[in-house]
């Protein structure tokens, strides 16, 4: 509590850890503070956020950046097919499978210089804090900056990280996105499609998966908690829904007359709403696109093309509430006149993180004196390709107001500090 | 009946009526037939409907066509300077106001091959049918094909018959519509808008004005009545509606934290549709405008803008239910913590039928054996701008399902020259 009194009323000033902690919160912030710079608006600031899609020209910079850093800190960055930088550092038994951590540096058009960027930035931290230390852990360390995790190119996230877990979609390569092709798109970051196969990983590669991010939602910061412990990333199934009625004159169609689609895609943005509110727990149900035809004042829709997301741990619960929506639209299309295609767009499962790992970060969080939380990742992260391969776990800190995908994203320098110092205990005891 | 059973028997022959009427039924549907082929899809039908927004390529062709048949009944086709083209008949007496006449031969994208093509191509064969009985009228008679009724050209319809009214808006002639002034739109079908005022007449410089136009909604086809005689062009009120909450992440975001502008939109929208059927009456009220803000599957939506349209005879209806939707939207905002903007973004009042003009229609319709029922308008007609002028009514004719604004626009041949027959007879009336 001291600790925490001391650094809040330090504000600002990074250097309140170094006194106690070998992470160089100056240099970390120094470092972020300098890779905003990589797809900042032209005569912006550091609080206007970032434009760091993957592969553009900003992103290319930032990666740059990374590898410079990289070097500094001793390792020899390696991009292997899919794109992602590999930097290992030596343990003093070799033939131990690695200890890995990183994260991404592409961020979504107007994002935030936190998303991503604190844990590859953290990672470079880690290793730099144990050089300062002599340090020599007993696994390798290997830190990672993972290829195009947000997916806007592509529109297909976690790339670089499902590329190493054998999870690219058939065809994913042929993509082309604002007229470049994937293919093009990855020489241009020094990957090679031709030999995408070569970043393919075993199972078991690594002997455990870190991740520090931000939170991105708003539960430690409105409680206070500096260290999220992430029992795992939440299932998503996304359902593509359509009402067909009538496009039709709205001043000459009467009330009665009208199928109009609109008013039953209204209701089932309500009945979503209710269903997942209908029921303790934390999952979150959206309705975020909606694209009305023929969208005009003076005719009454015809069609509407709506996404119904679901989010929770429970891939079971849903599923089941996914079925609870499908059973309401049957019924609003039934009186709304309307014609309905309800269908199951994706399905990405659960993720979990490993119980010990779990631990050791809650071990080494109050080894700082930190408290912790344990709470659900409600987004997705490149820790749940990891998963498919091996024990993975993720460390949270705190997002102001749980703003994140803005330029308003927001995480206090001294939380940051705070994350880089529990990664780096963390990774340090699982590689001992 | 026996009419009317004798044409239902015969079908599609449009000759059946020219043993009793005067109206060729086969020139207005062949000519109907000609002029669709100005706009029509690339090796389509006529079932195809037709794409003839006012001043393209495609409504040049379909002007000169009807400057052409003009010509073939005798008439000087005059253009003004608002592009709208009149011809004249002279009466027997040459001191007399005219009798005024047509409607307009644009259309939609994707429009139909009946909505202002049967009233602009009747109207000449009115002059066809006194010219084949050398009639002549005591009033003089001038027949209009007025420029871009639609307003999908510059987003602004009754650009015609407004220019004549005077009912042009200030800085309309300065307007760009795909990179094209409103200037050299009008040069390219021969207006010309350095002299646009010389377009507008005086108050009382036509006698009466009918306009023959397709119902475009389903009241006289479901009642099997082939004649409608409009009451009046009903007041439209428009809102522009936005709801502003905060953008944030699908998955991160709790329910209970969001401000999601989406479900405050669609709650709005079923009220709109509740306080609209809340009450008697023929008005009708209309969402068909709604952009959601990112809208991306992942983000709960930010903001949302969107229209409420109201439409009644009576203008102080509509002014009362915009006033309850807007005590709705309000409550909306408060309980889903939106910030609400709602303010009116145009006002059309109502133009009333005359009523006289209104029995004439009736009488003239009973003389040739046709039953009429009276009905407001719902869409607007370039009739509102001419009744700011004069006296004017309008007859309607039946659309199969009452669809319009679509390639499935459909007028039967034999209601067309039902229509054109009540037209002739009525205009011989007013004109005598």
């Amino acid at each position: 509590m001291t600790r925490r009194l001391l650094l809040a009323t330090l504000g600002a000033v990074p250097l309140a850890l170094s006194a106690t902690s070998p992470i160089d919160a100056s240099r970390l912030r120094s470092r972020l503070e300098e890779l905003s710079l990589c797809g900042r608006v032209a005569g912006g600031s550091f609080a206007d956020g970032v434009s760091r899609v993957a592969f553009s020209d900003a992103d290319i910079a930032g990666r740059a950046l990374v590898m410079r850093w990289m070097r500094k800190a001793g390792l020899d960055p390696k991009i292997d097919a899919a794109g992602n930088i590999f930097g290992r550092r030596a343990g003093s038994d070799s033939k131990l499978e690695p200890v890995l951590f990183g994260s991404h540096t592409d961020s979504v058009p107007n994002g935030g210089n936190f998303d991503g960027d604190l844990g590859t930035l953290s990672a470079i931290e880690v290793i730099e804090a144990l050089n300062a230390q002599r340090i020599v852990t007993r696994r390798p360390l290997e830190i990672v900056d993972w290829t195009n995790e947000e997916g806007v190119a592509y529109n297909n996230g976690l790339f670089g990280s499902r590329a190493v877990a054998g999870l690219l979609d058939p065809g994913e390569m042929d993509a082309v996105w604002q007229g470049v092709s994937q293919k093009d798109a990855l020489k241009k970051i020094g990957g090679d499609a031709g030999r995408i196969d070569s970043a393919k990983r075993s199972a078991g590669w690594f002997h455990a998966y870190f991740e520090l991010h931000i939170e991105q939602g708003g539960n430690l910061d409105r409680e206070k908690i500096p260290i999220g412990v992430v029992e795992g990333i939440v299932a998503i199934d996304r359902y593509e829904v359509e009402f067909r009625g009538f496009a039709n004159h709205a001043g000459t169609t009467p009330m009665a007359d009208r199928q109009d689609a609109l008013l039953a895609a209204s209701e089932l943005t309500i009945a979503v709403n209710e269903i997942v509110r209908g029921e303790p727990g934390r999952q979150v149900g959206t309705i975020g696109h909606m694209e009305v035809i023929p969208n005009a004042p003076n005719v009454v829709p015809g069609m509407v093309k709506m996404t119904v997301e679901l989010r929770d741990l429970s891939a079971e619960k849903i599923l089941r509430l996914g079925g609870a929506v499908e059973t309401r639209a049957r019924e609003i299309a039934a009186k709304t006149r309307t014609a309905l295609e309800f269908r199951k767009g994706s399905h990405h499962g659960s993720a979990l993180a490993d119980p010990k790992l779990q631990t050791l970060i809650e071990d080494s969080s109050a080894k700082l004196g930190f408290a912790t939380k344990r709470l659900p990742s409600g987004a997705g992260h490149d820790a749940q390709s990891m998963a498919r391969m091996g024990q993975m776990a993720m460390i949270f800190v705190p997002s102001v107001n749980g703003i994140s995908h803005s330029p308003k994203e927001l995480t206090r320098w001294e939380d940051c500090a705070n994350g880089a110092a529990v990664l780096l205990e963390t990774v340090r005891r699982a590689a001992s």
